[in-house]
Order: structure tokens, then sequence, then C-alpha cells
């Protein structure tokens, strides 16, 4: 379906790969229509989320329309012909380059192909007086890995590049269909398997919060730029936290479903063929409304037509009612304080407080969750990860491009962490080990979560799972370490919502006395805490759902976030 | 979950294989009441299906109880108390051990422990004037591989003999919790990956129509037990063809629906981690009624809650009433009359006119369906059942029993088959690449199938697809061999339900000249047709849903059923 070819000249190593991503990057530079390039911001600044505004580049209506972080309010604006899509697109691509000069986040930009799309929605509405379909005139963001027809996606790799796709991923496809705008790709680290967003061709994201600190990864140019309102709704994938850690990093929401809801048929992956724990694609917004939109559009699309690995499951009403879960009333909630493996930060503990209260108050009853093998889990995951040896990787890195083993400003390249080493491959049949194994965990896991049946005093089991997003907020370049929050819910296969919850403060978030330390990350992550350096960054908590659950989850993650909210 | 020991003596090799089996026969002959052992049948008899009356060992009643075909009429005698559930599963142990002695069909065999489970349904009906559950009652007999609590489940290795459960399969449970007596299980072939029923703990499995004829496999007994009446509704699994080939060559119904729907958690199996082409539960019967029976009790039973890999969907009431098909008036069946591997013996081509007519009588449309890459699709399925290069295999027998090649009567050991010949074990990094190869076929032939919507007529795709279980009736042991025109649904994980249509009829299906042969197995099946030699046999045929859709597959299967029988 879709070309896969590195253009000869790179193939035959007659152009360094150093001279391949320079002509990529005057390509996107050339993206950038002049008029919109921004003043180069002052030595020392950190936090630049004003800039979009104070650059005086937006007209009070472009800030309105992007400053607006309700998708259903923007939908209906589109829809009812107050805002035309040539505005709406106008102004998100405007900010979208603002962002992209301030923190790197994008990949692919077309601008002009955006407004002409945005134009076509227009005269359709003009000639018909209704919308294409639900997402009618609505601009989404992509992460690098879904295709576009007629763009490249590179994911990062020089190799890469040069290979225009013929279509679209089923999932933009989709989108497409029902009325959406796309109109800029998102940064994402080289191999997508790391926390952190850097590669050779598009070089490093920075969080906008702070611009010294990482937005996480893999998708963190999508959460760079929502965090930004350069978009409203963005797709990410994950696979580990991909879309979590960076919605958590930078203030958005974000959403992992379970497996096989989501297309993701057509995208460009690492370790593609590694279906045991699947890559994930999943909705990232600056509100609520917006996950659940993308849910309930891409469901009504009938995305088993267009995927084969998606069940044949329409958006759920009745679980979105929570008909199973007491409607709603009197949910009881499991908290996870600690894993057990990786301490979280006092800010993160905080976040934990705050959504406890807000959720007594309105009448909810929390109870601490015991986590099950987390451990186990992750290693099953990481040797999942890692079965073959490196050869994926290997195959990508034929341009001679260097592996980047670490994101740190200053990183020396000989120093290549554990998780990076080569290591022996394993073959088809121990990869069934480790399927056998991932199978019995994750059935001990549901068991356990049944069993809590006798304890919640519901008659029900414990209807969702409150847990940090990571033991702390954002990080500075190089630090992001362990994911084991977000992990252990893609081996579940749970789906996972990642909403804000509060801000790291400093006069509040004191450093706490160290605790016996489990581990080298725990210990690091415990040393990491200084009180100012975190101070001001946002902080999200994931609500985690029975697995398959996703309207449940997403209809809980409201209840939480409205409870917070008062 | 379960403990997976072999004896301590035979890991020492202290006892012999041959004992050890020899000690398993004198236990499960002990299992039979010695009233219930029937004389040897008469030299030269083939066709035993008549014994079980004329034995004279079932009482009028127990002869009317075990030839009652519909699970539905059944279960209604049985909610109102007409037959007690003592009677119904001692008729049902009655008949599956007559069976046993003409076919060994039986693995484990339990009457005592059915009759007290009858016992204690009956007491709690008297006491409560209500059934336990919508299977109240109802014997279901088990392919080995289901645990059942304080039973082996030995799939025919000698290495697993001793190994007792201590809990059921997730799926035992769930029928166990509806109200199913559970009272034998029944024979498989070593490793199951064979469409014959033989192995060196049991032995060999006859056909009922003609013992010198296989019931095929891997669901054998199950297939042979059914066609007996020994059973009114048992469950198979199905990774290749092993529920559907048995029921075609048995004359029963049979369902492999979709992957992830009915559960497999807890059950022992070949190449057990092997995901990417997943082995499916599903139910066989002597009626349609029970097949729906099964799907409706089981998705009541909520099954996600047992097994981790079972996608969150209940029965789908709207899927059943085929409301994305036009509510069943009018549909279009595309028909293959031959896939292009193998060309089916005229009584297979009988019945697809027959099927081809009925439905046409019946107002439906029929179009001719173009198989798509299905040697493809088989080929990828068969190099990822090989990928551990037998090392799966290797580590079942290491009590020192052989390998068996062979399923003919006069078998020459030495004579390997090409598919079991040693092959060089994958890397990790291969069976990812097979996964991607899967993906793309699959996506491909979904296309072709989304395709059909120009052509139909209806303004829908084809609504499903009516082909071939198998190129021939069943055939004599050791003689079968190709399951192309099954393996191909697992591939795609497309629901496929078999309904028996006519029996092969000398006078009629008479040999036809030989066609250019595609390859060497084509030739042996044009070779091995003889009117006479399968005269009588049954012959079924698969109605094939789209991926996902078992409710409209078994919904559909009702239409065609009725439209045969009219």
């Amino acid at each position: 379906m879709y070309t896969s070819s590195l253009s000869s000249l790179q193939r035959c190593n007659l152009v360094a790969w150093q001279d391949v991503v320079a002509e990529k990057r005057r390509r996107q530079k050339a993206a950038i229509p002049n008029e919109w390039l921004i003043p180069p911001i002052e030595q020392g600044r950190t936090n630049v989320l004003d800039i979009p505004i104070s650059c005086g580049l937006l007209s009070p209506q472009e800030a309105e329309i992007t400053t607006t972080s309700d998708v259903y309010l923007l939908l209906g604006k589109l829809a009812r012909g107050e805002w035309s899509a040539v505005d709406v697109t106008t102004a998100f691509c405007k900010r979208a380059v603002i962002a992209h000069q301030l923190t790197n986040c994008l990949t692919e930009i077309f601008i002009e192909e955006a407004i002409q799309r945005a134009n076509e929605l227009d005269d359709f509405y003009k000639k018909n007086a209704t919308v294409v379909g639900p997402l009618h005139g609505l601009p989404i963001s992509l992460k690098d890995q879904f295709r576009v027809k007629g763009h490249e996606a590179s994911m990062g790799y020089v190799a890469w590049l040069g290979q225009v796709a013929e279509d679209d991923s089923a999932l933009v496809k989709l989108l497409r269909q029902s009325g959406a705008v796309f109109y800029v790709k998102t940064n994402v680290p080289q191999t997508l398997m790391w926390g952190e967003t850097h590669n050779n061709v598009f070089g490093r994201t920075c969080n906008p919060h702070n611009l010294a600190f990482t937005p996480a990864g893999s998708s963190g140019g999508e959460a760079a730029l929502l965090a930004f309102h350069g978009s409203i709704l963005g797709v990410g994938s994950d696979v580990g936290g991909s879309i979590r850690n960076p919605s958590h990093f930078c203030g958005v929401y974000g959403f992992k479903p379970s497996s096989r809801r989501v297309p993701t048929y057509g995208i460009v992956n690492s370790l593609d063929g590694q279906d045991a724990i699947a890559t994930i694609a999943g909705p990232m917004s600056t509100s609520l409304s917006g996950i659940k939109t993308f849910m309930q559009s891409v469901l009504a699309a009938k995305p088993w037509r267009v995927d084969p690995d998606v069940i044949f499951k329409p958006w759920d009403d009745a679980g979105y009612a929570l008909k199973e879960h007491g409607e709603g009333y009197k949910l009881c909630f499991g908290l996870i304080w600690d894993d057990g493996i990786v301490k979280p930060h006092p800010p993160v503990m905080r976040a934990l407080e705050c959504a406890k209260r807000a959720l007594e108050n309105a009448g909810h009853v929390l109870i601490d969750w015991v986590p099950h093998k987390h451990a186990e889990l992750i290693a099953n995951a990481r040797s999942t990860f890692l079965a073959d040896g490196g050869a994926d990787y290997a195959a990508a890195l034929i341009s001679g491009e260097p592996m980047i083993h670490s994101m740190k400003l200053d990183a020396d390249p000989n120093d290549i962490p554990e998780f990076r080493k080569p290591r022996e491959p394993l073959t088809a049949y121990q990869l069934w080990q480790l399927h056998k194994e991932r199978r019995e965990l994750r059935k001990e896991y549901f068991d356990h979560w049944q069993a809590t049946e006798d304890v919640t005093g519901t008659g029900r089991p414990v209807d969702a799972i409150i847990c940090p997003v990571s033991p702390y907020a954002a990080v500075p370049h190089g630090e992001k370490r362990s994911a084991v929050y977000t992990l252990v819910w893609n081996t579940l296969d749970c789906p996972s919502l990642v909403l804000p919850v509060t801000r790291a403060d400093s006069a509040i978030d004191t450093q706490v006395l160290p605790h016996e330390f489990r581990n080298l990350d725990d210990q690091a992550v415990y040393e990491l805490y200084d009180p100012e350096c975190f101070h001001g960054l946002p902080v999200g908590l994931q609500v985690v759902g029975y697995r398959g659950e996703e309207e449940a989850t997403i209809a809980m993650a409201e209840l939480v976030d409205a409870a917070l909210a008062t």
C-alpha cells in the first residue's frame, strides 16, 4: 500500500547523512511563511507560553480561536458558521508555527494544503448548509508516525527521509472523512522507544513551560504543541507511556485506549510486527471534550473496516453512562501512592491528595490500591521490546547516522545506558514464553482487581484506578528515566486517561527525607528533586479503567476532572 | 494457577512411557461401569451409528433424550422439570460410553461425578423451583485441552499424564456457573497440529460413519461423539480447522468464532504463547441451537472478567438481527467453488450447488467469490506455526514416546512428511516480520471484501462467504492432507460456521475428468476420489462472516440451514 524507498543516492552512500538532514531542514524552514517568523527569544527566558499572544502575530480573532480549549465549543462555532474553517485553520497554523520556532515541535508543515482543504470545507458548507462530518473544519495535529498522503513520515530517521506517503494511514483517512483538517506533524525521539524527544533529523523538542526541560516522549512534539495551543486536538501513540508522559509533562489531556479500538494500520513504527504489547494510537487535547470527540468520531466511522486489528465494537453508550459502575454514583477508586519501584516526588504526592479530597467531597470512595507484581509486568514488557536484539533499530539506521544514547544537552556519545546495550536476540520460541508469562501476569492482575469487590463497599470491584503518570513533573533534558507508572498499563492493556491536576509549588512541595531506596532509579529520582527547579510545572494523574472500558474510563475521568474543578 | 509436574518417576525415566500409558488405559477402562460394556462389533462392519439403539442398553427415555438434537428443546424440558438433570446426564453418559467403545473417542471419563453434579442441580431445582443458569442440567463434552478440576488434561502426551488440574479452565468455570454438567473429555492428535485424531496415550479415534475413516482432527473425538449423539453440545478448539474439519467429516455443526470472544485461558495447548494466529475455542453441536445457546451463555457470563484476552463485548442483539445486513432480506453470499489450490471432490461441489439453489429460492443473491492470495495466507500461517523449529513439541515429548509422523494404519515410522521435518527456528525479529506480512495480507483481503460493495447489488459488501470445509468428505485414516479451506479463515480471523448440507452419493457424485493439477496435494486429492468409497459420508459447508461478526454469522447460518431444509 505504501512505498518505502530510500533515495538511491543515499542508499549508495554518495550523500552523507548530514547533507540529507541539512536539505530536509531547509525544506522544513521553507514551509514556514516569512511573515510568520518571530524574533529570537531573549537570553535566559525559560517559559515561553505567553509569546504567541505577546509577539503580536495573532489577530484578536486568531487569539480567541486558538485560546479555545474546548473542542465541542470550537466544533459548534464551525458548525454554526460563526467561524469559518479557513479562519480556524489559519489561526492554528500560525500558532503552531510560533510554537515550533520556540520549542522545535514540528516535523512536517503543510499550511497551504491545510488552508486549501479548509476552503473546500467552507465551500461545501456554503453550498449544502451542513457539515461534512462530525469533525468539520477541525485542525488535527499528528505525531510524525501517521502517514499523510503526499508527505514524508521519517520518524526522525535519516534513512526514511524522501519516502513520500502514497496514501493516508487508516486513522488519518477516517478523520479526514469526518471533516478534519491536517496541517502539521510533530516530533518524536529517534527509535520512538525513549521518554524524551530528540532525533538526528529534526533535533530536540523543548517543553514550553521551561525550555531547559523535556516535554517527554515519544509524543513530545504533540504535547509541546498542544500546551502552546498550537493545536486543540492531536493524535499520539503509546506503547509504554508515549501519550501519557508528554501529556503530564506539558499539562494537557491524553488518552491511551485499550488495544484494537483505534486504527494504527498504515503508520510507520519501531519494532513493527511486535504485536504482543501493541502500539496504541490515541488522542491528546487541551480538553476532555477533545478526547471524547475523537473517540466517538473514530468509532462512528467503523474503524474495523479499515484496520484488520480493530475489533468490531462501536462507541458504547451504556459504557459511557457507567451502567456497570452504579451510573457514576458513589464510585470506588483505587489510589496508587507509590508503586513500590520508584517513589514519586512531593508535587505528585500532592496531586494524589488533591484528587482524593476532591473525589471524597463529591461523594466517592477511595481505597489504597495494592500494586500487584508491577516489577514483573514491566520486566516482561522490556524483554519483549528488546527481543530482536536491536535488529529493528539497526535496519533503520542504515544511513550511517549515529544512534542517540542520551538526551542530555552535553551527552557523552560513548555513555550507553544499560537498556540500550546490545542484547542477545531471542528466538521465536523464547518470545512465545514471554507471551505466556505476560498472559499469566495479566490474569493474576485482573483476578486481583475483581477481588476488590469484597472491600469497596459498592458491591463492585474498584471502578477505576488513580495513579501517578510519572514519579516527577517534567525533568531537565536527559533526566527522564523509568516509565514504570505508565508501562504497567500497556502490559495489562488497560485504558488510561491523563488529566492535569495541579502545578508544582516550591512553597508547599518541599523536599522530604530520603526513604530506603529500592533501586538506582528510585535513588536517582529522589536526588533529582529540587523544589525550586520544578516550581510551576504541571502535574497530571492517570485515571485507569478496566481493560476494554474506554467509554467508562472517559466518563470517570470527566467525573474526576469536574471534582477537581470545584 | 495450575500445577504442571511430570511424575517424578517418569522424569527420572525409571518407568518406561509404555508402562505409563498402560496404567492410564487401565484407569480409563475402570471408569466405565461394567454394565455399560457392549459386545465387540461384528467383523467388517464399518458404520456403527445405529448401535447405541440396537445394542439395547438405552431405555426408551434414554434413547429419546439422546436422540434430541435441539439444545433449546432439551434445555426447555430440563427447565420445566420434564426431564431431570440426572436422567439427562445418565442418558448421555451411557451413550458416550457406547460411542467410546466403538470409536475410541474419549480421554477422561467421570460419570459418577457428573451424576452427583446432576443430582445437586435437581436438588436446587426442587428447592428453588428455578434453574441454576441458562445451561441448567445440560451435559457438555469437552475436548481434552480443557482443564476440569480434579482430572488430567494430558492432550495425549505421555509426559503430561498424572498432572491433575487444580482448577477449571476459565471457559469450563463459566459453563459450570451457567448450570452445565461435565462428564467426558474427548480425544485429540498428538501435538494437536494434525488433521486426524491419534496419539500414543489414547490411540486412534474412528469416524462412526465408517470406522476405516478418520473423524478428522484435532477436535476429532468431540465430532465422533456428537455424531453418535453421545453429546448434544461439545467444546472444541480451532487454530487451522480443528473444529470445522471434524464437524464436516462427522456431519455435525461447528463454530469457530473470531479470536478473543470465547475464553481459552487455562487450557493446555500446543505452541502455547503463539498468539498471532490464536487458538480459538468454540462450540460443536448436533444443532444450530446448540451453537447459538453456547455463544449466548458464554457472552452473558462476562468472559472478559476471567480471561485477559477476551474483549469486552457482550452478545450483540443488533448483530444477530442482521441490522448491518439488510435485516436478513436479500443477502448476498460469495461462493467459493475452488480456492485455486486444491479442487474439491464432486460431493463437495454438489453441496455448493445445493446451497446456491436453496438460497436463490429463498430470495438471496449469490456471486462467485474470488479467493485473494489464499496461498500466501496459508504459507504465512504455516511459517508462524513452525517458527519454533519444533521446540514446543520436543519439550512435550520428553517421556521418550515417539513422534507420530503418519496417521496411516500401516504407517512407516521413518516416513516423515515434509511439514514435520525439522526446520531452522526463527528469531523473534523474523517472527515479527511474519506478523507484518500477515497484517498486510489481512488488510488486502478485507479491502477486497469491502470492494464487493460495487457488485453485490445490495449496497453492501458480500454479507457472508459460503465455501467448502475441505476438498473431500471424510477420508480413510492417514489420507487427510491440506487444510487450505479452513486455515485461511484463521489467518484472517473470520468467524466460520460449519453446517451439514448433504451426503456423498455414488450415483450422482461420479468421478470427473482430471484438471491441470496445481500441486501435489491437488493431484493426490483428485486421485483419492472414488464414488463408492465415499458413498454416504456427510458433507458440510462453511458460512464465513466478516471478522468480529459472530452474531451475524450465526444468524446467516440459520438462514442457510433453513433454506437447505425446505
